[in-house]
């Protein structure tokens, strides 16, 4: 049986699999340091579509469908389909996802859905729910600076605290069996204000959520930094990167050595100008499918912990003067071999 | 064990129970024919809140406090709350339920996602993973209509399809035990499009998901129309239930002396001016909990189900011309009595 684990966890005794993933990205990602490790690079960021809404649900549609090909699966062997984007009512998922006429639960946890995907659907594998299901995720920085900002057109300035939000979408199937990864375990997210209100620095928004996130799971499962071979924030950029360690090292913890952040692997800072680091939902999601999830089937990671993290505002709730809160979502996947 | 029946749906064998649940409305739902029956009615719309949003955030709290306090439970209690809204980036749910600390799964299925979040509770609550779960969504009308389509302040002319969204919130606290009613089955939608063009028409973009859903349902139990009580929509209205019924009957079935929609249940078409009849993800949740729900509780309905429907468009697909698809949620609920 599942165990619940302390406040916020559960560990899978039967651990679903990762049967296999896939990544497919824009030509900046595509430029980038893990360029070459993604399944599929668009050279225009367009897709062939006329909106960058368009692009980003034509993103979603080829991330599901090379990561049911890899398993050998089509649609009508996939269950359930746990998916989400950063557009307002996830139009993305919706007319991305549709003609795969899959069971689907729409998510919404900013740039946490990844994990909040992968922990539902390992949930759903776990309990015997669907033999295999996909979790799914995607953001583009088009459509995303028009939702949450202002429209790329206007070439409104960047400062240095600010994210790129990555153009990019990553597909998970899930089963019971046939992978070289698993999910051990997962560790849900509460939302966490720190009165952040700047829509330009979302690292600072994310990171106390993110710390709180991983103190806990190292007191839910009874483990130090150093039974995680890594532990893989989204999207904190080097800004967030920072309040995470020292928010976490003030409890106690020193993850400095073996903390990643799938946003600040997926830019070259220097070279393609990209501030603090790459954001959104699809960055954790690409990031985990192309870089990180390889070392775990090949054993060369034992086990990670995976922290996408998010900012929960909307263009509403930033104009109206909220804050920013945060939230996080864990997932602890582990080496088959 | 938990059986998957058929394409879409879970039968499961220790069905978990409706603990208690909550209603907290508006003004006008107060003045309508089940007035009566709501937990809480604010006599201003504005829940002692600035601004439209931040009114939705004060029902979500409130419903949800509400619906603990029945329960006996405080939020320490409760592992996980299923939640979500129809506003962009769900801001109504993170900002209404961000104080209580529980571990948060934001979900978005438009006006469906009452079923969404019951579907999700259920099957987390039937295979051990908490005691007890939250389910709860809301809307507002004046929220909604400033998101999709004009603030209210305007004053535009509805149509006689437009429905008129109900400014409510729905609680649902959910366990293995304790309730006089009981979630025994889901069948979870996939999205349809057919065609739809028209924002003011919400009961004709939803009716074909509504339809295949239930017809859907029929199949997985091999069920007919007469062993539910009641076939319970969630705000098709007066337009989408002519739709509904005609594309049942296509199938071979007929639901119309045993069908009920909660958009026209919850308002009076004549003394309101509420045109079709009311939507939004809090008229579903609202209505099941103030009026159906005690019937079942009370064994005078022996089992019902539930098909919350959702219209899956946002203010950027509607202005970039695409259709409205539909989706919907079924939810099995039989008497304990």
């Amino acid at each position: 049986m599942t165990q619940q684990m302390g406040k916020q966890s559960l560990q899978f005794e039967k651990a679903p699999v990762i049967v296999s993933s896939a990544s497919v990205t824009g030509k900046k990602e595509g430029e980038g340091p893990l360029g070459q490790s993604f399944d599929m690079v668009c050279s225009s960021d367009k897709f062939g579509e006329d909106s960058w809404e368009a692009s980003e649900s034509a993103m979603q549609k080829e991330a599901a469908a090379l990561a049911m090909g890899k398993a050998s699966k089509s649609p009508k062997d996939i269950r359930y389909v746990f998916a989400g984007d950063l557009l307002g009512q996830t139009i993305a998922t919706s007319f991305g996802l549709m003609d795969y006429e899959i069971p689907l639960f729409g998510l919404y946890g900013a740039c946490s859905t990844c994990g909040e995907a992968l922990s539902l659907g390992a949930m759903c594998v776990a309990a015997g729910y669907g033999d295999y299901v996909i979790a799914i995720t995607s953001s583009h920085f088009a459509s995303a600076e028009k939702q949450f900002r202002f429209p790329v057109e206007y070439a409104n300035q960047r400062p240095l605290s600010a994210t790129w939000t990555v153009t990019g979408s990553g597909a998970f199937v899930l089963g019971k069996e046939g992978g070289k990864a698993k999910i051990t375990g997962i560790t849900t997210g509460i939302i966490i204000d720190y009165g952040i209100r700047d829509s330009m620095n979302m690292g600072a928004a994310m990171a106390p959520a993110a710390a709180k996130l991983i103190v806990q799971n190292f007191k839910d499962f009874g483990r130090q930094p150093q039974d995680y071979d890594l532990i893989i924030t989204g999207d904190l950029g080097y800004v967030g990167q920072e309040i995470l360690w020292k928010l976490v090292s003030e409890q106690g913890y020193d993850i400095s050595r073996n903390h990643r952040d799938c946003g600040i692997e997926i830019f070259d800072k220097e070279a393609q100008g990209t501030q603090s680091g790459g954001s959104g939902c699809g960055c954790s999601a690409v990031t985990l499918s192309a870089h990180f999830l390889p070392q775990v089937e090949s054993g060369a990671l034992k086990r990670i912990l995976f922290v996408p993290t998010g900012a929960m505002l909307s263009q509403v709730s930033f104009n109206e003067g909220q804050n920013v809160p945060g939230t996080a979502h864990g997932v602890v996947i582990e080496t088959c071999v």
